[in-house]
């Protein structure tokens, strides 16, 4: 197994090009991921990994000693605690760190139930905000998230990090409205547009059949396109002086109202 | 009104030690508002400003142009853009940032309602979950929000910024434990301590009379003291192949269903 000592090493550069820039994970078709378990789980979940690098001081505390068993040797780069220090994001680092190949996320690769529920997020910015609902998606579960016009690139880490591997275990589309809209139509998925001041209330409406919920911009709320499009507007009552709910925080509600309608628990 | 233009401006460098340093907000009592906006209602919550800090370029467009009428003279100073620059935190600021007096968060001062409905946080770490947590206790709405021990300075920039003004809008106590076990048993205030492994599903329980959800931290969940004091233990149930809920989202599902059997909606 190669070791690599060196901050200055072409491999450790990369892997920072990766972490910071969006247009450089595009380029190469490689994202990041770090922790054994978020490993284990983007392996389980179909990705390739193109490299994998431990710092054996750090990975001989894992609870996930197997993560490694899997994983060819000529894939495998032993680094030092100095450079993993350098190459990793997250507090508490169990000293495993890969590169993996990303996946194209298309409608037509969905594989949806009879009947479905889907979150739909139009032009989500913040990658904690995107971490945060992907969990939520895991946990309901949603059996897909479709990201419409995405501000924030799922690879990045901090949407990796925030999802705490779940963006490895949902199924996600990304498109543009009009794709998404079609999308629905064709599948007859009923969409509920969330905003502010719709007539109805969340609990009132019927989220028993093939449902979507459409979510707005953490700034904005929703487009134009989705306040006309959507079949319907529903929206959460809020009696506080200020009304405003984290988007993840109503996507939650609005998923776990759905789940119960459902009989799902 | 005195200008400031110079970066080495003694109130300047002031203001970016109290961004940076929990320990220079707690020895100087002061902490910092950004935005016109959130400064109003900090003032409507009843905070007192010791000085304001505008930046005449930006004011002209923000929003809330009568924030400044209220604001005497002697506190209000103008700074340059390249001075506000580096102490604006916040992207697309509107150029008014305040120094607010802290106020003591004590369980005596919370008035609390007949039948109220508490959110307790124990030991809460990341400052965008308490912000996030924040605004949903201000919308659904919560009667108060106890954090018992808290990692993360409920005067620290992100939370302020976080939760978009819902600090001043929304009742805090902060305190240990043990004081706020016996504050709900005092005040005959069922708490149910939210956990992965208990027996019963939040759905199913009573919200209906005085109640407490009491919340564990991001990494670890609740300690041993609430899982072994609460009245009763709830989990909300997860069907998926992680299961683990944002505290933010995980504390909004709780407190939505909780309004749901109030009939506040």
């Amino acid at each position: 197994m190669e070791k690599i000592s060196s901050l200055q090493n072409p491999k450790i550069k990369n892997i920072n090009k990766l972490a910071s820039k969006s247009r450089e994970r595009k380029e190469q078709g490689l994202f990041i991921i770090e922790g054994a378990r978020e490993i284990t789980l983007a392996l389980e979940g179909g990705y390739t990994l193109d490299s994998v690098f431990v710092c054996p001081e750090l990975f001989a505390k894992t609870d996930y000693p197997q993560a490694l068993h899997t994983i060819s040797p000529q894939k495998l780069f032993e680094v030092s605690p100095e450079v993993f220090d350098k190459i990793a994001y997250r507090e508490g680092s169990d000293g495993l760190l890969a590169l993996a190949q990303s996946k194209s996320h298309t409608l037509e690769n969905l594989s949806l139930p009879e009947n479905p529920f889907i979150i739909l997020l139009e032009a989500v910015e913040k990658p904690g905000n995107l971490g945060a609902i992907l969990r939520t998606a895991d946990a309901a579960p949603a059996d897909a998230v479709i990201i419409c016009d995405p501000h924030t690139d799922i690879y990045n880490p901090n949407v990796v990090r925030s999802s705490v591997g779940c963006l490895f275990t949902v199924q996600t589309a990304i498109c543009s409205n009009q794709e998404a809209l079609d999308f629905l139509k064709k599948k007859n998925i009923h969409s509920y547009a969330a905003e502010l001041n719709a007539a109805e209330f969340y609990q009132n409406v019927d989220f028993s059949h093939p449902s979507a919920i459409i979510m707005g911009t953490e700034a904005d709320g929703l487009s134009p396109f989705w306040l006309n499009y959507a079949d319907s507007r529903i929206k959460i009552p809020m009696k506080g002086k200020i009304d405003s709910l984290n988007v993840s925080v109503s996507t939650a509600i609005l998923t776990f109202e759905a789940m119960r309608q459902r009989n799902c628990f």
